[in-house]
C-alpha cells in the first residue's frame, strides 16, 4: 500500500487538489494519501521547505511526498526525484529540496525526463503522479529520470555566528497558526555556540534571557487563576527544536499572537548574545 | 481497520497536523483517518465540545476521537481516555468531555501515565497517537492510565429555567460556516418546558414566534420569484436538535448571516418566554 | 472499495462534514473518501459546477460524486442521482448537472425518492450517504428513485458568438486561489470560431493578443534576472481549457492578483474579437 503526501499552494477550494488525487486514485487505487498543506503561501519555498521539513519525518520509510509549489517546467525549473533519508520526493528543482536536507545527503536523485512523452499544463497532475505511480509500483528511478549529482541550493536562511562566536544572527523563517514566530536558530547550534553560556535574545524591541521547552512552563500552577499568564511572551525551542518567540495562549483572530502583538514579521532579524562570563542577571537553560 | 477522528486548533497550513498522521500511519499502517476539523478557534474548548458532540454519533461504534485542543500537559491539564457511548476519546481533561458527553455516563475513564516514558512537548503526536494505536490493537485502557473516577467538569453553558417554569435562557454557543448562530437551548428542554405552549423567543432586539425544523419552510413556494425569501431571519431547530437563529441563504462573504446582520456574537444571551394562555398572536409549532 | 468525493459549501469548521463521512463510513467500512472542496460560497452552483466539472475526470470510472450545496429538499428542489461519463453523480435538482455534463448525454437519471422512508433535516448526510452506499454495493439507480427523462437547466453562462463569426462575448465565473480569472470560453469554441484568425481579447480596460499555454511562456530565460516577469499579466488557456487572465507568479495575499490588480470581477464580461484580415499587430497562437 503506497503512502502519498501532498503539500502544495494550490488552497483547497479551487479543483486542482481533488484532481490530482482522482489522477493518483486512478494511478493506484489502493494509495492512502495525505494533505501537508495546500495554504503555502503561493510560491514560497521557505515555507513549503520548513513545513515538508517538519512533517516528512514521522511517516514510515518508504513515503512518497509529493510537492507542488511553483512547479511548472522550464529551462531553469526542472522537475526531480530524490530519494532521501529513506524517503521519496518528488518537486521542482527549485532549491525546496536544500532546505529540507540541509544536513543529510540524498541517496539518489533523479532528473525527471518522462515529460518527454507528457505534454502538460498541469504538471503536478500529469508528471508527478506518474512517477509517484512509477515509485509506489517498486520501479527504480532512473526509469524516471536520469542520475543527476546535485540540486539547486538555497542557503540565503542559515543563521550566522560571528567569528568571536559569541554572537548568532538568525531570521524569522515561519509564523504559525497560532502567530507564533518560528527562527531559522535550532537547538543544536544554539547549544553548540552557547555552550551554557548566558544570553540575551532580541526580538525587535524585545529581549528574553531564558528559552523554555514547553509553553506552560511560565505559569506558576501554586497561583489560584492561571489565566493571569495568558498573553505572555516567552521564547521556547518548539517541538520541531528551532527557537520560537511565542505569546501563552495566543488567539490571532481575538487577542493577537507573537506575529501581531510584538511586530514580528518573516525575514526578521532574531539575534542572541552569549556572554562570556556568567552574567548574574541572565540564568542559563 | 482502526478508524481514527483528528479534531484540533492547529489549522490546517502548519506541519502539525501532517506530522500527527504520519505517526499514525507509522503506528497503525492500515488506519483510517478522518479530519473533523482544525480550524477550532485556538484553546477554545466550547467549541471544540460543539464541533465533537454532533460529529461522534455518526462514526461507528469503536471508534477512535482524538482531540487536540490546549492539550500541553501540567498539572492542572492530564490527559485522559475515555471509553463513553462506545466510542473513544483521547483528549486533555480540560472539560471539553464534560460538554461532549453532558447526559452519557462514560463506562471507563483513566487517567494517560505513559508519559512517564515519553518526553514531549508535542503530546497529541507522541502521546495521544501512541494511546490510540493501543486501543485499534485491541488493548485496554487500564494499560496506558489508571482508572478514574471523574474528570473535570464545565457546565456554565447550561441554559436554565426559572422557578415558574415558564422561561428558558440560553445562550450562543457557535456561529456556523453560515453565520447561523447556534444556542445551547436544545429541542428536548424547550418541549419539555414548553408543552406546546405559545413562545416568544428574544436574541438582541429580535423576536420570534415559531421555530422551523428546516430553512425553507419560512417559503411560500407558489410564489414564482422566491428568491425574494432570501436574507429573511428565522429560528429553526438545526439538524443538531438545538435552536438556531438564521438567515435563508445567508452567505458571510457578501450579504452577511445571523451573525452579522443581527449583531449577534458567541456568548450573547437567548431567552425564550412561554405564555401560560395560548396567546392568539403566537403560534404554537 | 468505493470511492467517493465530496463537495460542499460546508466550510471545514462546522461538524457537518466530519458527521457526513461518519455516516458513510458506518454505510461503507472500506470506501475512500476524496474531499473535492468544502469552501464553495455558500449556494454558489455556478462555483460548484465548474470545481466538480475540473476534478471528477480524473477520478476512476465508477466513482460516485456526492455534491451538498443548495440541497434542502423542496417542491423546487428535488434530489437526484445521475449516471453520467462513467461516473455517478448524487446532488440536487438545481442545475448544477447542467452545468457539469453541459456537453455529455447521461445515460439514466433518477429523482430519488427514498426520503419518503427518511425524515431529515440534513439530506447529505441523511439520504445522500444512503443512496451513495446503494450505489457503492452495486445496486441500480432504480430502487433508490423513479427514471427522470430531464433536469433543471441552467443556461445562461453560455458565452456568446455573434451572427459574423468575429465576437465571442464571454464572462468570468470563477476567480481561483491565486487570483486568476477564468471565463467560460473554451479553447475549442476560441478554435473553432477563432480559425488562426488574429484576435484582441478583452476585460475591462486591458487588452491581450496572444494566448499562452504555459504562464512561464511570457518568461525569456536568456534574461539573469527573471523576476522581473513577476506581476506580468497574460491570457492562457488553463489547466481546465479556459481562457484565463493571469497575474504571473501572484500572490493575493501580498502583491495581488488578476482579479485584485485588473479589478476583474465574477461575471465580468470577457470579449474576443477576431479580425479578418491578419493583423500584423497580432500574433495568432
Amino acid at each position: 500500500m503506497a503512502l502519498i503526501t501532498f503539500t502544495t499552494d494550490f488552497g483547497t477550494k479551487d479543483h486542482f487538489v481533488g484532481a490530482v488525487k482522482g489522477a493518483i486514485y486512478t494511478e493506484l487505487p489502493e494509495a492512502t494519501i495525505v494533505d501537508i498543506t495546500h495554504e503555502i503561501t503561493p510560491f514560497n519555498i521557505t515555507e513549503t521547505a520548513y513545513v515538508v521539513k517538519n512533517a516528512y519525518k514521522s511517516f514510515p520509510k518508504g513515503t512518497i511526498h509529493i510537492i507542488g509549489v511553483d512547479s511548472e517546467l522550464s529551462i531553469r525549473n526542472k522537475h526531480i526525484a530524490i530519494f532521501l533519508d529513506d524517503h521519496y520526493f518528488i518537486c521542482p528543482d527549485n532549491g525546496v529540496i536544500s532546505m529540507i536536507a540541509s544536513e543529510i545527503q540524498p541517496t539518489k536523485i533523479v532528473e525527471i525526463n518522462i515529460h518527454n512523452h507528457i505534454e502538460s499544463s498541469f504538471p503536478v497532475l500529469d508528471v508527478f503522479v506518474k512517477v509517484a505511480g512509477f515509485i509506489a509500483r517498486g520501479g527504480k528511478l532512473d526509469v524516471v529520470g536520469k542520475e543527476i549529482q546535485s540540486y539547486k541550493k538555497m542557503i540565503e536562511i542559515q543563521p550566522k555566528v560571528n567569528q568571536e562566536r559569541n554572537t548568532i544572527i538568525g531570521g524569522i523563517v515561519y509564523i504559525d497558526n497560532y502567530g507564533n514566530v518560528i527562527s531559522n536558530i535550532s537547538k543544536k547550534i544554539f547549544t553548540e555556540i552557547g555552550k551554557d553560556r548566558a544570553f540575551k535574545i532580541t526580538a525587535r524591541r524585545y529581549t528574553f534571557d531564558k528559552v523554555f521547552h514547553q509553553y506552560n512552563e511560565i505559569v506558576d500552577f501554586s497561583v489560584e487563576d492561571i489565566r493571569q499568564y495568558d498573553g505572555n511572551k516567552l521564547a521556547l525551542f518548539n517541538s520541531a527544536n528551532y527557537l520560537e518567540i511565542a505569546i501563552y495562549r495566543s488567539n490571532l483572530k481575538t487577542v493577537g499572537g507573537a506575529s501581531t502583538l510584538l511586530g514580528l514579521r518573516y525575514r526578521d532579524r532574531i539575534t542572541i548574545e552569549f556572554f562570556d562570563e556568567v552574567n548574574p542577571d541572565f540564568t542559563p537553560i
